[in-house]
């Protein structure tokens, strides 16, 4: 009976790449993310070995496998997981950070927890309601409040650089989301790698190559254990509708969402656009009066803002 | 009983525009989509009432509109039609021409009718079948024969500019191929107005801002017959695919076509892009040994190489 072959070995094939034309068994695909990881983490110049790394951690197979290659390759790599108090979908909040922590404690890594009730007195879901924003959804507020923690926190412990779990089909979906609206803005802040500013550290994304079946195919054949349920609250978002038709384009022709994410990196190099990304990110930036971060605003920050209003 | 109510005189609406929330009646709707027509043909320059305008006219819905909103507004715009000899689809080419033929007469307008065959000694099927570029699908080839002829008739006839029927789910869809693939010369090119150069005529697209389906409403209610049968040969193509992403778009935000299209353009206008559209366009161009018509090639167009090979 035929199968299909590894390129490297020929055993049986764990997992099939069309776009990259390239089948795999286990143990060397296992390989090829770390190396391949390792080279975007070089090429963008996202950190060095001597660097301490935050990895943000949500429980999920994109975070946990980061955070398994990067301690893999040996960079310094602490973990940090927010728990957001989001107890519908049967507890989605407590199981992720029971993945986080087990995961932690097989490595025998660090892993700081923050509990966001604990540390602003409400819930993400009790912040939304009482704000009026996303009432339905709390999507943008969530998102706030996660990057205001997670830059509390990387300063706190003295951190080089945060990473983030985000892959192809997440920052693919973004710049879709972006391009049909031509929010010039938005695209400019677009990339793999956000040099620190304002005191803030610098942010990377080192499996932003990676499509998300590749991620996952990671995380099980490691035999990591992370929570599969989608956030509750993220169902028929917006981002969830975009990586829907990018995964259509992707079936009529395999490696459009590589391409066009890849592509619109190349634009940007070869300075099509008329903007300078670390330009477009720290252009006409203020500190907040209540917390010192960055902010477009004059006053308050958004999320200090958001806070207030929560407690009128 | 409530019926939806036309905004201008209160009649019953026979055209909903969700993207606008306007809802007009039969004899609004056709004063809007001629008023509007003006207005963009005002607003990009596209032509003035002292120039000869050559409507490139298939049959179909939208440049048989476009023909008759132009006579409407007293321009002086003649038709020209070429008869590619599709015979496929129960006479594609020879029904599409009979309703080009019956709405010049009707109109007392002024028609030219190319025979491709008659012109180059063969149908496009048979040009694509011979050289082998897309023996499925000959649209590409199509596309570059129709522009070759279009060239070629309008110097000729001695016109100011090729007026195409063009609308704003074409100019999406195409604009969108682009962008996934962040084809950046292919992008700037793209625009209602291309200007004149090298002896070619300015080439402008007054409907770029009309959704598929309003174009279609105004031949309805102005009792235009044109041919509703799609090319049999366009059937499953890439750009059929992509129209149809959009639509999912559309259903999910109204608006979501046209904010794309108009904010792309207006990126350019606000120079986003770090090169010049008429730069682009012009960059690089020789004349064709055979023909003399512009081409990025050296030696003959891809036209003329195209018959070149058939005759091999």
């Amino acid at each position: 009976m035929s199968y299909i072959r590894c390129h490297k070995c020929d055993q049986h094939a764990a997992m099939r790449m069309k776009h990259h034309r390239l089948n795999l068994c286990a143990e060397h695909y296992i390989e090829y993310i770390q190396k391949q990881t390792l080279r975007s983490i070089k090429k963008y110049r996202m950190f060095t070995h001597s660097e301490r790394v935050l990895v943000a951690v949500s429980g999920g197979k994109d975070s946990l496998a980061l955070w398994d290659v990067l301690l893999t390759l040996g960079y310094q790599a602490d973990g940090f997981y927010i728990d957001l108090g989001i107890d519908e979908g049967l507890g989605y909040s407590s199981k992720s950070r029971m993945m986080a922590e087990q995961f932690a404690q097989s490595k025998g890594a660090r892993l700081t927890v923050i509990d966001f009730a604990g540390e602003y007195g409400l819930t993400i879901g009790e912040l939304a309601k009482r704000t009026r924003r996303g009432t339905d959804k709390p999507c943008s507020v969530c998102g706030i409040a996660k990057r205001h923690t997670m830059n509390a926190v990387t300063q706190r412990g003295d951190y080089d650089v945060i990473a983030t779990g985000h892959n192809l089909d997440d920052e693919a979906a973004v710049l879709f989301s972006n391009t049909l609206r031509w929010d010039t803005d938005m695209m400019m802040r677009q990339s793999p790698v956000l040099e620190a500013h304002h005191g803030m550290p610098r942010k990377v994304k080192p499996f932003f190559r990676f499509y998300e079946r590749e991620t996952a195919a990671y995380a099980l054949l490691r035999g990591i254990d992370y929570i599969q349920d989608e956030c509750p609250f993220a169902e028929g978002s917006r981002t969830i509708e975009l990586k829907h038709l990018l995964n259509q384009l992707e079936d009529q022709s395999a490696g459009s969402k590589l391409n066009f994410y890849m592509n619109y990196l190349k634009a940007q190099e070869q300075k099509f656009f008329n903007r300078d990304k670390d330009e477009a990110t720290r252009a006409n930036l203020n500190r907040c009066l209540q917390c010192g971060q960055p902010t477009t605003a004059e006053g308050l920050c958004g999320f200090c803002r958001l806070l207030a209003q929560s407690q009128r």
